[in-house]
């Protein structure tokens, strides 16, 4: 937040300045030291401690080994108060079957979510031993889980931030990625071309390609040669029309 | 390995009985908990443990809240011994610039390799200070490195074991993806469609469509309407020369 806060070398990763982790009632320093030394090697900047065991963060904040990013969290005495200023609050939970009425996400599919995010993301993590209550829950906007085995779903704190973060941080940013307007392009003259070859039977054709076209994940360079490639068949089968 | 070891209900995860985490020379009990604890929540099954310091190995196989898969773990006197059986031996590294002769992979391209070996895959994790040395790298075939940032690349060792195995198990298993030969089959038959609709001037495009269409990472459910799309689509320009 400060102008003055040295933003790390990120070697590569992509931003991420605009999301908080926030712990909801975090009681053991070395839970809380283990977040932030995720975040560090993530390259998070911004941690919130609401209701924290007051003795366990002043110990996590002054110890040795402290990262930059426990020094600078700050507390909150409620949640409502740590996440104010977010557009987009995500509460992570281990439980795939709690009773609460919003939808919950895989966490490759909440991570592209917050990366394409413009505001402030606050991604809320729950007690050690309790997690997220479902009033915590409430706060939220949606709901992620890191996928784990049916009968060992309680994860480590620290490293449920650490898998979650980098999540975040494994793939390139967005701006990689072909826009919406070229995929679209790309699908139309793929389907002219194939209407020409007789390969249309079905209504639905032009949908399926456009969700085929979708899985390829297609980076922009890539995307202007499959595109300049489609153009050139689709020119040849029209000039023999 | 034993038979009688119960299975843990995977939840819908790929299987990964075939990988083995070898934490070597570990010196913390706790970091060994940890370890064990995020390997029992992505069902990782086989923990080896080499020139352990006995009082950490004893006090994590034996704590109150011990996994299943710490009291199962085994000690090996040296590294060599520990990963005898393993035909795919991965060193896991938070340094970018190590002065070794083995090529340092993405953790996702390593996962990626890892999913499609069929014999026994070995995972190194040097201890908590020193990482894995050059004499431990020399067993390896490959190396890996999770990405951090430049300034915080040392990570938490139940963390960088979390993070690794969540890679492994966070997409769908490889027989979901097209067989090499339905790839190549597409690309054949793309760049002779290509060929007839004049597209192609340069040495090197068959290498470009192999590059591209590996890039798409297709299923073989998608490959197979690919493939049915372009082979209509050469018929067409076939039947026109």
């Amino acid at each position: 937040m400060e102008g003055s806060r040295r933003l790390p070398d990120r070697n590569g990763l992509p931003a991420v300045e605009n999301v908080s982790v926030v712990l909801v009632e975090p009681r053991n320093p070395l839970n809380i030291g283990a977040a932030g030394r995720a975040m560090a090697n993530f390259g998070f900047l911004d941690m919130r401690l609401v209701d924290a065991y007051r003795v366990a963060a002043d110990e996590a904040r002054s110890g040795p080994h402290a990262e930059e990013v426990l020094k600078r969290s700050r507390d909150f005495a409620t949640l409502s108060e740590a996440i104010a200023d977010a557009t987009l609050v995500v509460g992570t939970t281990s439980a795939s079957k709690r009773d609460v009425h919003i939808s919950i996400q895989r966490l490759e599919e909440a991570a592209q979510m917050i990366q394409q995010h413009n505001g402030r993301v606050a991604i809320l993590f729950g007690s050690e031993k309790f997690g997220l209550s479902n009033e915590h829950m409430g706060y939220c906007h949606s709901l992620v889980r890191i996928p784990t085995v049916e009968d060992a779903t309680s994860m480590n704190l620290g490293q449920a931030v650490s898998v979650t973060l980098y999540e975040l941080i494994r793939r390139s940013p967005q701006t990689d990625l072909a826009p919406a307007g070229m995929l679209d392009e790309f699908v139309a003259r793929l389907y002219e071309a194939l209407q020409l070859a007789g390969y249309v039977h079905h209504d639905n054709v032009i949908e399926k390609l456009r969700r085929l076209t979708r899985r390829m994940n297609l980076r922009e360079h890539d995307a202007v040669m499959w595109l300049g490639m489609v153009r050139q068949l689709l020119w040849k089968l029209k000039s023999e029309n």
